[in-house]
């Protein structure tokens, strides 16, 4: 991995529009990009688990992250989820990542057999020799992978050079606190500590993380970037004004009913029913077998934005 | 899915054997069948849990399905695993599995993302009809996948005629005798139930289940048969006697130091380090990026199976 | 603890009759016993879970003691639940226990508090102490205490004498095959292993469980004696039998509205509301603040009771 | 309840002193609080989850809450865990802190039996009605309870006057953030909201939280106040800086072998271990049974004491 400057500020985890055959739809994936860029963001990441890439097909993969790669034409770095159970599985969306060009690789640990921190390592190690130069991000979310990836192995690896830095999605801020002091007690400056939570940002901001991965913000990129803004000139008030705005938005999770549909149904439906709404997508289905919203859930989702100020 | 008889007895599912540099060892493999064969099973099942499968490629994947299809040749029914995180990817392995010629398949519920019951019917119900004649059976293993699936969704896919039967890995006999009684109220004859459990088998069979699929079989598939035959038979001392020699014989999952590697290296380790000992596979070790037994905890296998009559 | 004939057979965890206005109803409690007693039980277990120990007061409890010693006038043991969140809170329950005269004592590991084997082991050997000849069991419920007891924890008290035996509540078949084993293999003979799954005593009493401490023994006493009966006599088929239909009634936990209750509330209300309807207590009320089941959901027992041929 | 003053600050709960032979130690107690009025806390918790209150006798619950109240002698607030598993239990304690002349009272949900949100209402209603004028804190700590209180259940009760504020210890900023926003918009002014949480103290009040219960907090008082203090004058990053400083001092709870005892046993030992190496008590003994910290890892407490500053 060749040096570079720390990733910071907004990425959001872009969802993946598709038509209402399923299809990957990357007409509404180019208007999400160009909304996206419009709204001031520092990055985008495809195919994390906003977009849904463990429910995609390695061709649709493909043309996500061809299509990505191509719309954002440079302007900010394009993260890839090369997400999948294990090593040499996760080693075939490196090298289709790879190919089509993209900035940065984020992995998860291992899942669905049990490992251990030293297999952990190992996966990430053999990782990071094939993606050679192209920074590699390790994406902690304990709730979908089983595994909470410790604070140790997380900063072993970003000493050894293995990783850029990580994506903490575990919810845990005594995890991602102990990350920030342990990074400045090492001096290990280039190494990226990005958090998943969309609704605890200013906080995080304020002690130390360097950004965050929103999946609300593919409906309010805008606001995340007013937020991070806010944050680094110092003006907690303001960031924190963002905040509570953000968190009230993000209530459109549970518009659905959840006697109808799992929570990941809930809520990458209604990211997509809001983006829908905004004229951003075409269609706001979420990938087969999830459940759909149905026509009352979609409109629920309209006074939830106006509230938030987005028309 | 076309009328069949009901699957039932020891039906190991096998571990996937490896050279040193991580290839598939297909003859390894092959000895591994034969060693299958000679102890009398009912069937085999590859790419499982035990079997690796999430470790896999594609194109090991195939080697496994294409190698054990040509050395069964018809004589017990082969079933393929087609495990990974939603739909559409399970489609491509089903794909691959009926072109290699397997007699049925094996598939979980989608995992990573949370799913509901509507949602884990839908998939069935899809990859059903990708199977068109070619059983497919639901694999219930919460421990892996996130979610027990429920006795009612098990039963309503039953009754439609989606699945021809379960693997239950749950560990939870309460919903396995739900299930019995279930199939006996509904007179869903044909449908099958099978446990995971190594360790239970003659109590699962005494109360009506129909076989077991035990990932110690492959180091002792001559005891599951022994066992099975005793329990159809109505003999259940023998039964019992059988189950609590291999219950002790299940101690080997234990040898390994736990602070080196995870549950599953130890355990797949330890059914690799049996059969290796025993002179069936060359290598011992297990997929990447898993830590393998080292030579004392091997070692420490022998007297397990000594102690279990096994030499 | 002195030497003493094992625990062995049906000792059901009598549900404590409360008075509508939450006093415990003694002369439905007395009714209680008898019907247990003219089922043929083994012994009587009051102040477990079933008998909501953990919500009544010290003095609650001493009419619970005292009324069971007396009514049940020596014709079998009456066991003693000495649940609480410490060893020095137990104490003062053992000490009344034992000044009421039961015959056994029952106690869970510490809980509230999170605490390691050794802690535990410290906490049965004091209790131990203080119960003198009386004998102590441990009681293994991992879903209301946090804690499994491990199998070696459980011998090695076994083996110290510091305990007569356990109630295994943890629905793990494979934790009570290996305590069975292990009394084996230790020749620990005294050692009683009693199982409080309603639902699974046909297959335990089949691989060398002693007996069984089931909550639904409240509302069916003579039907677990039928069962326990048969399982000795080695008549496999009839014990299965009336498990199938001790399985089926306890469908009653399913009758209330679990959106207006919690699962204690519904499991023991349905207990009660069937020994309401069949004449032995008055009032089916659980203890404060558990929500009753309602007039339709103490109806909606009937049936089921009918279909298991209670009436 | 009467309308009184928000509680607000640093409320350290604290622990309980013991002698060798295990009883409380009241001259290291009053010495503790003293320690703690020095160092300039905002109020006092006795028999809370770090005072061991569940581990200890009536009686000797009674000695802390009168050896409290005297010593403290109306300097600051007094409040007293009333916790236990059920409300009729919980009363008997309410009613003997009500006599030791407490100031307010902290009671859990229900623990043990599993209960709905109804039932853990009605517990919090009947015991608001004993406590009359004496405000009532709901303690939301699911990691020892099971259950996690909804912000719901929490604000429906503070809009009822049921209960004066809670302390939050789910280590959750999402819900933190939730019943502050929520606290806001139904302008519940009164409503105390005070974090568990020891690390993370300048985030919470940052957005809002009023006070922090911290554990840590009887080792070094003075340095939550600076903390709080900080925070409430603006000043991000002394209150931050601070923190941090905590943070580490925090990792004292990791000296102890925690093969040798549990979680519980390592944290507060290592509270008593700190208090103990400053002169404040004289034994650094954890109630029975909890294994105490040995000679080496007391000492291993020491530089990292010397590190946070404290001597």
């Amino acid at each position: 991995m060749t040096a570079s400057a720390r990733l910071t500020g907004v990425v959001p985890p872009l969802v993946t529009p598709l038509t209402p055959s399923y299809d990957v739809d990357t007409a509404s994936l180019a208007r999400l990009i160009q909304y996206q860029l419009a709204g001031g963001v520092n990055g985008v990441f495809v195919l994390g688990t906003s977009g849904e890439g463990t429910f995609l097909t390695d061709e649709q993969r493909q043309v996500v992250l061809e299509t990505t790669v191509a719309e954002v034409a440079g302007q900010v770095p394009v993260l890839a989820g090369v997400i999948d159970t294990s090593t040499n599985r996760v080693a075939a969306h490196v090298s289709a990542a790879l190919k089509a060009g993209v900035d940065a690789l984020v992995a998860t640990a291992p899942f669905y057999a049990a490992t251990h921190r030293a297999e952990i390592e190992r996966h990430f190690v053999k990782l990071a020799g094939l993606a050679g130069d192209v920074p590699l991000y390790a994406y902690d979310i304990p709730s979908r992978v089983g595994t909470k990836l410790p604070a140790s192995v997380v900063m072993d690896l970003g000493e050894q050079g293995v990783i850029a830095g990580v994506k903490d999605s575990s919810g845990q801020e005594t995890s991602l606190r102990e990350l920030v002091l342990s990074r400045r007690e090492t001096q290990l400056d280039d190494f990226a500590i990005m958090t998943g939570s969309e609704v605890t940002v200013d906080s995080a901001l304020a002690f130390g993380v360097d950004g965050v991965v929103p999946g609300l913000g593919n409906v309010d990129p805008a606001g995340y970037v007013r937020l991070f803004k806010a944050a680094v000139a110092g003006d907690a008030a303001a960031a924190r004004a963002e905040q509570d705005r953000l968190f009230r938005l993000f209530d459109i999770i549970n518009v659905a009913d959840r006697k109808r549909m799992g929570a990941s149904s809930a809520a990458l439906g209604a990211f997509k029913a809001g983006l829908h709404l905004l004229g951003v997508i075409d269609c706001p289905i979420t990938a087969y077998p999830c459940i759909p919203l149905n026509d009352t859930e979609i409109a629920a989702v309209r006074p939830l934005l106006d509230r938030a100020g987005l028309h």
